[in-house]
């Protein structure tokens, strides 16, 4: 079928590489605001041709739209407009509340599908783009129930083709978790990141002796402002309840630093190691559906 | 020479791998308080044998301390009480304050060898010791003008066979600077973690929406709290100002967002973004000590 996908980056650039291999699009059409991404992508073989966003929002059968949050608030309403009869729009947000808002009365919600395949990695940009991105990683698909039969179907294949295990939700419980699970790391590590780079200009060489445990904890600091200020943005009282109480934790932390009680510092980190078990299982639970494609 | 191991861990039990395969310990003994991980650390083939304390000390010419920086704090002074005449004390500990002023006034001082070798893994424990820990990594001396020349050779070469390059530096200036660049970010991480599993007591199966970003900025919250609480309370002055200049930057951010004020938030995750070229300066750094070994 012919297949858009709006947006060349990082997740769309990689949907389109596995959509191709899996033989779900045999027409694989880019559309990108930025013509030199557009040009890359084609020239990185991620889609066949450019097409103007008119064109091939009106002529295709299935539209993945991967675009920043703001702009995909913006976008939906007009690509459900103009789409042919039975063509399937699929999202891949990182927000789900405002943009299920922005199209809860449209006439062809049905041909919509609300997901949010959780994968990525710090890098941006067509080049960032490989096959394989969502292997064994989770997918969330909001309001199924608002999404016609054959559209939630086609999305579902999608996401089964890209080696992801579904699970429903409603947007609210979404931008919730969300926010603790991946926002609240994003800004913990962005702010990391500034102190330590605050703190060099007196310093100098402070960096020698960072470790392979401070690039681990700071990797997200690389991640793309375009793409996260829109979804700070949208998930602004959920992410904003979940730094509150990631600071509290850490000022009730600096008080028995200052203390030196060791006995609740130690308390307080054996709590957190429980973290181990639930990391395992993540990596269990990947390696599993990755072995069983 | 023989060569003693005291603390049989990830650190020391590394140490121990390396040392005996660069020939530098022909005799290799381990010393551990804790009886089953000692027998482990013969069993993995870590040390050929294990003495006790009071043997061990008085009779080898290289003596490795790899135990909590409080348990060293303490030792050390009747480690340099007791040593023959020509032997050799390095330690590994990630605070050096505390240290070197514990033994700041011994005879055998200049026997002593103040050293931080940077690396390590979230794992502990004689099992999570391997071969190359240590490979491209950085080590630190401090008060190298403090240690007999014969003793910082030797400690210069162990480095070395390590695969280290090695910075010197004092104390003061060791302790503030991996506040920031290795404490903190082992703080972040342990309340990150915290956070999360906090809410999760309400809001069930949360985890299922975590990816590997996630898993990357938490993964130090699986660290060791037996060996990180006597080093945060050897670091607490150090630490807190780290901790202070984190928890001031989050709140800030937290105001714009809660502003919803998405330029700013830009900025400042642009800002923060500089920290890719630095990750990068480090893993360039290492890649290519570990080319020229």
């Amino acid at each position: 079928m012919k297949t858009t996908v709006i947006g060349l980056g990082l997740i769309g650039g990689s949907i389109a590489l596995d959509l191709r291999k899996a033989g779900i699009a045999t027409e694989l059409v880019g559309v990108d605001l930025n013509g030199a991404n557009a040009a890359k992508a084609v020239t990185l073989g991620l889609v066949d041709s450019i097409e103007s966003e008119g064109t091939a929002i009106t002529t295709s059968d299935l539209i993945i739209l991967a675009i920043p949050v703001n702009a995909l608030a913006q976008l939906l309403p007009s690509v459900l407009d103009s789409i042919k009869k039975k063509a399937v729009v699929i999202d891949t947000g990182s927000t789900k509340r405002m943009i299920c808002r922005a199209i809860a009365n449209h006439p062809n919600r049905g041909q919509f599908v609300a997901s949010h395949p959780i994968a990525g990695t710090e890098n941006s940009g067509p080049e960032a783009a490989f096959e394989g991105l969502f292997r064994g990683k989770t997918n969330i698909i909001c309001e199924k129930e608002k999404s016609s039969k054959e559209a939630l179907e086609l999305a579902e294949r999608i996401f089964t083709v890209l080696g992801m295990s579904t699970i429903f939700m409603e947007p609210e419980e979404h931008d919730k978790h969300v926010a603790y699970v991946s926002h609240l790391s994003h800004v913990s590590s962005f702010l990391l990141g500034q102190t330590v780079l605050d703190i060099e200009r007196d310093e100098k060489n402070i960096f020698a002796l960072a470790g392979s445990g401070f690039a681990s904890t700071v990797r997200l600091a690389k991640s793309s402002p375009d793409m996260w200020a829109p979804i700070f943005e949208q998930n602004s009282e959920y992410l904003s309840q979940a730094l509150l109480e990631y600071i509290m934790h850490l000022q009730k932390f600096q008080y028995f630093l200052m203390k030196r009680d060791g006995k609740e510092l130690q308390r307080i980190m054996k709590d957190a190691n429980r973290i181990r078990e639930i990391l395992n299982g993540i990596e269990y639970k990947q390696t599993k559906l990755v072995q069983e494609k």
